[in-house]
């Protein structure tokens, strides 16, 4: 008899950290204080040509859906699904899959939670290439199932005997967060070899239907015991509440699959809904998706290349309805940036739960061309506040040492060991860093509006004013600032009485003729 | 490196039978080719006061919901789903229970599966009191738990040592299918014992709202890691296609189950429901569940007295929307009643999949007084056919037998073995041991219609005639049916050619005056 514990759940399930998603906009708006309706979601990926619904002709009405699934409700669902799988095997339009073939999911992580449980005993080993998709951590986590990280670049190159190790390795194609989309002759040679060492190689296909559905290995999996599809609804009909997935298997696979599957896990509502997206004609290959995945393809592009111009933004392939950007130039981390986007009401995604992406990346979904250009507009605006509150920061930073008495009078502070230095002059006064008077606007300092080509924008630029660099300004402004008065009326008031004397020449130092004789190399 | 099998999944998912269940509308509809919309279900135990939204005044209107639902679906769920757990919360009306003592379930089964996936590891024990619902066991062996059956009587004699060995033991309250409801002060001492023994007392309460709510276990599951509490929205609320139920535990419990359910198990339109529902005055004293529990009760106690006034139906306890009956004196086995009701529209459950029942009980559900009334006299219906049936087959026995050459010719068939013999006179010929012209409705024979009290109706009582009894008669008979002609045909002739002389008393043997003599005890 082993001792057993004061909680009766397993060690693991105590230790187990839930998975963090996107979409968060009920929290987000309770947070920042932001009604639901104005929260724009770049965080979640749906299609952003719209749900059938709205796009489809023909479609049933939901309203007409809704009302016969209640009439349904007051009965048991009938589990076989069959409408639902069906429809299913003939959305994928491939002739070795039916309906036995399929197995239906509460949402596809209901798929991979439902797989990993039945092929995971404690401690056996899975391969999960990173960074990728969460759900497959937490689920393998639910089994204490050990995992063997690899980076996603380095899958073709594991060997049979390191496949062989693991009873599954997990394939998300195109890869979330990375946007990364496989070639399917390369996945074939991969399910050949993940077949030889009895892997199963498990596909997440949840957003192929966005990005190119000829990839897929849904046909394989119909005639292989070691390679799994999973297909999502939820992104490609832009319908995350509707909760659908499904899974395609082998027969037998399948089969075992529907018997281990929760008795109930659709409504009439889930399985009528479904059953009419999936019975769209043409299926992959409808109307409605192929529009959506032009769509996409112009709108990835349009945003790459907008966001490639923008300071420190490094946006990675555009293949489907995601775009991992990285951000590791800038000195803002991914969470102050959701922080930031997220008080102008738009929710994107920080990387951090993405094992390998650490602060440095942010994924932003793809949208219609004018919620794409609110996202371009509240970038810059993000990056004018937080360049104002640094510089904010930075002056208080300054009047904390002057006041702490680390600056003695008169000794300049040149900042030698800045990367930077000297930005202006040699030999300039570093004290303040960034100008308290950020943007004075003000043509008489020597500054003037510039075009930023890479922020599309006029800025002002201070190349050319030295004036709040030189040791004997710096001394009275701290003087100034070190009054007991709010220190947006002090620098009105030294505007006033130290920096208009200077511009109009009424100063005893003479700044100006000093400043110009620096500029011509004279000092 | 061990070998692995040419399937990926673990054996015992490979050798997992699906739960049987009932409600199986649409299969028996396909299967006995009767429209869905007339098949009366008695196999599937719903509240059969209707649907809230049928009976309940001022609840939201389920087209209303449904599309606001589809409106909040184009966004992922909030997946802390606090609006349905606060309201699962104040309908238990127990002060200590909280949203955070709260799980929400697509249905109760994810509960039961959630609750074994996080506390049971491969080989642990489970002790499951049977007969019961049967997915306690798949969710169990999913998880390849060793199960422990002992009588569900025996629950309060197990000692605390036999309860240690199992890490979890499922209480069902009230029982399904026996209906018996155990009362809340029998179950604290079994929880004292269960939390000494560190056991987790698991008591499904799926049906406890249209029994007693007052026998609930739910304040306890909120303040004791070894009792959780499940409840079902199913059944109370007679919808079972919206897929809702809830768990309740310990704060620290629910918290790692929260984290390890499905990201986003339930939908918008299942969240909703289930909080307009939940959120009903009075909650589980509500209007609603008083005047449905007061009508379950009448009804069946309705139903349990006239099914007593059946030969061999004898139905158990009356507390619930269900009852069991033991039909165990009845030729006819479940599965054979099941098929014959089926025929008539009307599914029932027979009790195979029920551990210790086998052929001997069906199981079914209280409904409104009308349908309880189709119900019963189904049953008639069902038992008359199935007397045909037997009289036919007997009889083409018969004939199958004389064709052999089994009967020589003249000698008397008495069946001295029979526990009946002699079911009419002493030296009966039993060659048509069920009269092949039953009934013939002619008093001449010495039939006669009675009243049957167990029946309530007129039934052809053979008692007092003997003439398919008398070894000439049956002699004829016989000869007659060995023509080459269809039996029905030589029936009615030899009613005509051998019957109605002896009626008529036309025939040589003077058959009538031979059976007035047996009568007066003269031969």
């Amino acid at each position: 008899m082993t001792q057993k514990a004061s909680n009766p759940l397993k060690e693991n399930i105590q230790n187990l950290k839930g998975c963090l998603h996107g979409g968060l906009i009920k929290e987000s708006s309770e947070k920042y204080n932001i009604p639901e309706r104005d929260i724009l979601d770049f965080s979640a990926n749906l299609n952003p040509y719209g749900t059938p619904f709205e796009r489809q002709a023909g479609l049933s009405d939901y309203a007409q859906l809704a009302a016969e699934a209640l009439q349904e409700s007051v009965n048991y669902p009938d589990n076989r699904y069959l409408e639902f799988r069906c429809a299913a095997a003939s959305f994928l339009n491939q002739k070795n899959v039916a309906a036995d073939n399929i197995i239906p999911g509460n949402g596809s992580t209901e798929i991979i939670r439902l797989f990993c449980q039945c092929v995971l005993n404690d401690g056996d080993k899975v391969i999960i290439p990173y960074p990728t998709f969460g759900e497959y951590e937490i689920q393998c986590r639910l089994q204490n199932a050990e995992i063997i990280y690899v980076p996603t670049e380095s899958v073709y190159t594991l060997t049979e005997e390191q496949l062989r190790e693991a009873k599954i390795i997990f394939i998300c194609n195109p890869n979330n967060p990375t946007a990364v989309l496989r070639k399917r002759e390369d996945l074939l040679r991969l399910a050949e070899k993940c077949a030889r060492a009895q892997t199963v190689l498990f596909m997440d296909e949840a957003f192929i239907e966005l990005s190119d559905p000829d990839q897929s290995l849904a046909d394989i999996a119909a005639e292989n015991n070691f390679v799994f599809v999973m297909r999502s609804l939820t992104k490609c009909f832009a319908l995350p509440g509707i909760r659908l997935g499904f899974g395609v298997a082998s027969k037998n696979v399948a089969d075992a699959l529907n018997r281990a599957r929760l008795s109930w896990n659709l409504s009439p509502l889930q399985e009528k809904t479904g059953a009419a997206f999936l019975s769209m004609k043409g299926g992959v290959h409808s109307e409605y998706l192929t529009k959506s995945r032009k769509m996409i393809l112009t709108e990835a592009n349009y945003l790459k290349e907008e966001l490639s111009k923008v300071w420190g933004f490094e946006p990675g392939v555009a293949t489907t309805n995601f775009l991992l950007i990285d951000i590791r130039k800038r000195t803002l981390t991914s969470s102050e940036m959701v922080e930031r986007f997220a008080r102008h009401g738009i929710l994107i995604r920080d990387c951090i739960s993405f094992k390998g992406l650490g602060t440095d990346f942010i994924r932003i979904a793809v949208r219609t061309r004018e919620e794409n250009i609110r996202f371009i507009q509240t970038v810059s605006k993000v990056f004018d506040e937080w360049a104002k509150e640094f510089a904010e920061n930075e002056l208080q930073n300054t009047l904390k040492t002057h006041k702490t008495g680390e600056r003695t009078g008169g000794r300049k502070n040149e900042r030698e060991t800045c990367e930077y230095y000297p930005c202006h002059f040699e030999g300039q006064d570093c004290t303040f860093c960034y100008c308290p008077f950020y943007p004075c606007k003000d043509e008489r300092t020597g500054g003037t509006y510039v075009h930023s080509s890479k922020r599309n924008a006029k800025i002002w630029s201070c190349t050319d004013c030295y004036i709040p660099h030189i040791t004997s300004v710096v001394e009275k402004l701290l003087d100034g600032l070190m009054e007991d008065e709010e220190t947006d009326k002090l620098l009105q008031k030294e505007w006033q009485e130290i920096i208009l004397p200077i511009l109009e020449e009424k100063d005893d130092d003479s700044v100006l003729s000093y400043c110009r004789k620096i500029k011509d190399g004279k000092i």
